[in-house]
Parts: C-alpha cells; sequence; structure tokens
C-alpha cells in the first residue's frame, strides 16, 4: 500500500481516532477528484455535491476555504485526490454527541494506471450478482456506507475487466461498482434516475448537461439489462476515469466509440472550466 | 466523550490508519458485549456470531484467544465491550488487497446508565420514519454500515424514548434502532424472520431458546404496527440492556411485564453459563 498524504482537521496525520462515526457507522460522505496539473477538475461541482451530500445526512460540512487551504499544503500535481467528512467523535450509540464537530480528511494519492487505450478502444466489464438495495434516504449520495460495492468488487479479480455492473432488486441496470451507466438509443442519452439506489456522480451531470449540446436527447429512465444490450452504445463515467466506452460485455461487442469520444472530449472541457488551482487558497 | 480503552491488533492505541477500509466503507464487523463483573456474558455466542458475521463478508476472523488476549490486557469489570474486525488497509478503490490482514480492535467503555426501573416499569418507544433497506446479502449483519439506524436516531432527541421502531418498506417493523423486537400473542413469541434486512443479535437467538422452555411457541414471522398495536406485550432485547418490556408506544399502554421479567432471568442465567471472566487467556 503506497502512503497517501493525508490531513485532518488541517493538520498532517494519517490516523483518526477508533471513537470517530465514520469508522463506527460509516457516519459521513466522500468526494473523489481528479488534480490534474495542479489542478482540481470540475470543482464547483465537487464542493457542492459535497455540501448536498453533507446536508442530506445533517453534517456541516467544512467551508470550501477550508478545504483550497488544505489542498494548497497537499499541493498535488497530478493526483486523485479523496475529501472525506464524518460526524466526527462520539460516544459509543447511535446519538449524536450535539457538540461533536465533523471530522474534515483530506488526501492525495497517485491517479489509477489506467491506460489510455481503455478510452479509445473501450472497457470490458460484467454483471454483479449482487443486488443493490433500495434505500430512498440514502439514494444518491456518496457516503461511507459502501459494502454494497465491496461485496460486488469480490465477485472478481480478473484484471481485464474495468467494472461490475449492478442492478436493483426489480432488475434494473442501476450503475458501475465503481462509475455511473448511460445508454445510448439513436439520439437519445439514457441513465437511471437513482431515485432509491446508486450514487449521483459529478461526471453524470456533467455528461448529462453536454449530451445536451451535442443533440442527444437525456431521458432518466431505467432500463434492464436486455435493453443494455441492445443499445448502440454503453458508456461509463467517474471522477477519475472520466468518460469510458463500453467494449463489451459478455458475449456482447461494441464498436462504435465516437459519440463516447465527443461527450468526452466535452465533459473534460466543462471539468476545466469548473476547475480551480490547488494554491487557490 | 469519555475515552474508551482501546487495543489495535494486540496494542494499546486508540487511532486507526485513514486508509483502513473500515473509515472508507464501512468494510467490517463489529459486537456489542457487556462485561459484568470481570465475566463477558454470553461470549461463546458471540465469538460465534463475530465469526460467522466475517465468515459472510469474507473476512478472516481474528482467533479467539487473540480477543481474549485483549481483553485480559484491557481488563474490564463492568463494561460495554465492543470489538471490530476491519478489512484492514488498502490502497483507494474498492478492490481488496490480497496481502492486506483484517484489523481487530477491541474496545472498553462505561456501561450505558439504564435504570432498574426500565426493566422493572417498561420503556416508552416510537415508530420511526426512516426505513430499513431490503438487502438480502447484508441481512442479519452486525456490520459497519450503519447509516440507517443512524438517521433513524436522529428522529428524537426525547431522552424518555428509549429506542425507536423501524418498518422495512413491506410495512413489517423489523426491530429497534438499536434492538431486536418480538410481540407476544396468547402463547405465541412473534419476531421478524430478518431474511432480507434488520441485525439478528445474539440476545434474539437466547430468547428464542429461552422461550421453548417456558411453553411458549417461537415464530418466525413479520407483522405489522396494527399487530404489534394489538399484542399482548412487547419486548425489546440488546446485549447491553438485555431484556426491556415496552410500556408505551404512543397512546397504546402495556402493564404486564411478567413474561418480560421470566424471560429475562432465564436469558440472563443461559448468558452466564455461556460467559468467561476476562482472565481466561
Amino acid at each position: 500500500v503506497s502512503e497517501p498524504r493525508v490531513l485532518i482537521n488541517g493538520r498532517m496525520d494519517d490516523r483518526i481516532a477508533v471513537a470517530d462515526r465514520g469508522l463506527a457507522y460509516g457516519d459521513g460522505v466522500f468526494r473523489t477528484i481528479r488534480c490534474e496539473a495542479g489542478r482540481l477538475l470540475a470543482w464547483q461541482r465537487h464542493y457542492a455535491k459535497l455540501q448536498a451530500d453533507c446536508a442530506a445526512l445533517g453534517l456541516a460540512c467544512p467551508a470550501e476555504e477550508a478545504w483550497l487551504a488544505d489542498l494548497a499544503e497537499l499541493a498535488p500535481v497530478d493526483a486523485a485526490i479523496k475529501l472525506t467528512v464524518t460526524r466526527g467523535r462520539s460516544a459509543r450509540g447511535y446519538a449524536v454527541d450535539p457538540a461533536a464537530s465533523v471530522t474534515r480528511i483530506s488526501q492525495t494519492g497517485p491517479l489509477p494506471p489506467y491506460a489510455d487505450a481503455l478510452r479509445e478502444q473501450g472497457v470490458t466489464v460484467r454483471l454483479c450478482s449482487t443486488v443493490l438495495g433500495i434505500q430512498p434516504a440514502l439514494a444518491g449520495l456518496k457516503h461511507l456506507n459502501r459494502l454494497e460495492q465491496v461485496l460486488a468488487r469480490r465477485e472478481w479479480s480478473d484484471p481485464a475487466i474495468f467494472d461490475g455492473l449492478m442492478c436493483n432488486p426489480r432488475g434494473e441496470v442501476v450503475e458501475g461498482v465503481m462509475t455511473n451507466l448511460f445508454i445510448v438509443e439513436g439520439d437519445r442519452l439514457l441513465t437511471h434516475p437513482l431515485a432509491d439506489c446508486g450514487v449521483a456522480g459529478v461526471v453524470r451531470s456533467m455528461l448529462l448537461e453536454a449530451a445536451a449540446t451535442l443533440g442527444l436527447r437525456q431521458e432518466l429512465t431505467s432500463f434492464d439489462t436486455q435493453r443494455l444490450l441492445a443499445a448502440d452504445a454503453v458508456l461509463l463515467s467517474n471522477s477519475l476515469a472520466g468518460i469510458v466506452p463500453v467494449a463489451c460485455l459478455g458475449e456482447r461487442r461494441w464498436q462504435n466509440f465516437t459519440l463516447a469520444q465527443q461527450l468526452r472530449t466535452a465533459v473534460v472541457l466543462q471539468s476545466l472550466k469548473e476547475s480551480l488551482p490547488c494554491t487557490a487558497a
């Protein structure tokens, strides 16, 4: 395990209290952000999402200035940034100590070694048997309760598989373990509405916006595996990999990645537009 | 926050790595055990449950000897013991590092200040609006993904309320935020089967066994709030409080706690029978 650099509440430190509710209950939220050439891609959107996720759990989101001060100190160049907010320390038991304050964790680590070829030649995915539970109160949030993803990711070890697709109990294909999922049908771009499960990623929202500029009609709608397999194209998105076309799922092959490339370019440009230098504080 | 005493992998320490998957994903399980006069109540059952929960997540459960050595060092007398197993450290991302080893955390803290009166006069509960999600892969396990309980516990602050009852999306009353739930109908003791949600506690299993010795027929079956309100008696169980009768839910009052007392006594005796001194290692 290569050591990431970590600041906890602004202090260089890589350990947190066992009494922190982030460990005890997964009581917190996080963000994964790509830093490229010292710029935090899509920062504005990431911070807005962090605020929204904190609000949904009743957490006081640390000020933007505090995060930017952390990142100015960590001074990443090309890095995977992880920002975490937990409800802080409390005595044993679910009740929250009103005097407790949140824990703010800023980490930098290496970018995953995705080959550019993935984006040009597309990736291989599989269908997971682990099903996403239905929980409207947590849907869309990037919270610290991620055992469903852990179980799904344990289903395969083949490094040739980029991600696994997860269904909900209604048989709808919702998302990948670490990505959001889109299908293209003619001039329509479809993705699950994520009203009662799933994580609504930042790149997902940018991709939906970019689609409109490319003349695609976007639809938040659910689809099953049959419809997925019949789609003209399948795309994945997350903040580190950007937009990645799917080339292979079981016997099915997709070969036209032109649209994926166009969407990718549009999203990269928008991510830069909404970026901030790490030295902003 | 009063400081609990903590051993991490056998060393006196109260902090864990930020890179621990227990924090990152809630990737682990835990046990809460009552220690009374230096004896770990129902130890055998707790350790068996810890092993089973670890196995369900593919975690290597630390050996009984390691836990008992921890507890001999911590030497609690009257205490709430918390044992946690996480999947240990890994690099960012859901994939598990095969070389990683689990983190073993042993903690002691004060017993909650439950008045004996609670057990004799019964407790007040409320119905929570937070619903338990359906997830067969995690049902029954005491894992570290406890945001549903956190959200439910945030619904009230009145200290007169002992616990909140949680339903699943089918309208079945499943359990309390921190307790298992039982209703009595004539000579039958009913509790939810917990096949697709909920935590199957150790005292729950002891109570089901004790019921048989008292001539009660036990049934693992679901029930809705109407049936709960119509029940002859309602009981809660967990490892720290033992068995507690419910006296009040909204307008409804229950007053006959004779059966609860009998079950309580039977479970206390069995907990002692299955107990171990902390000095056992």
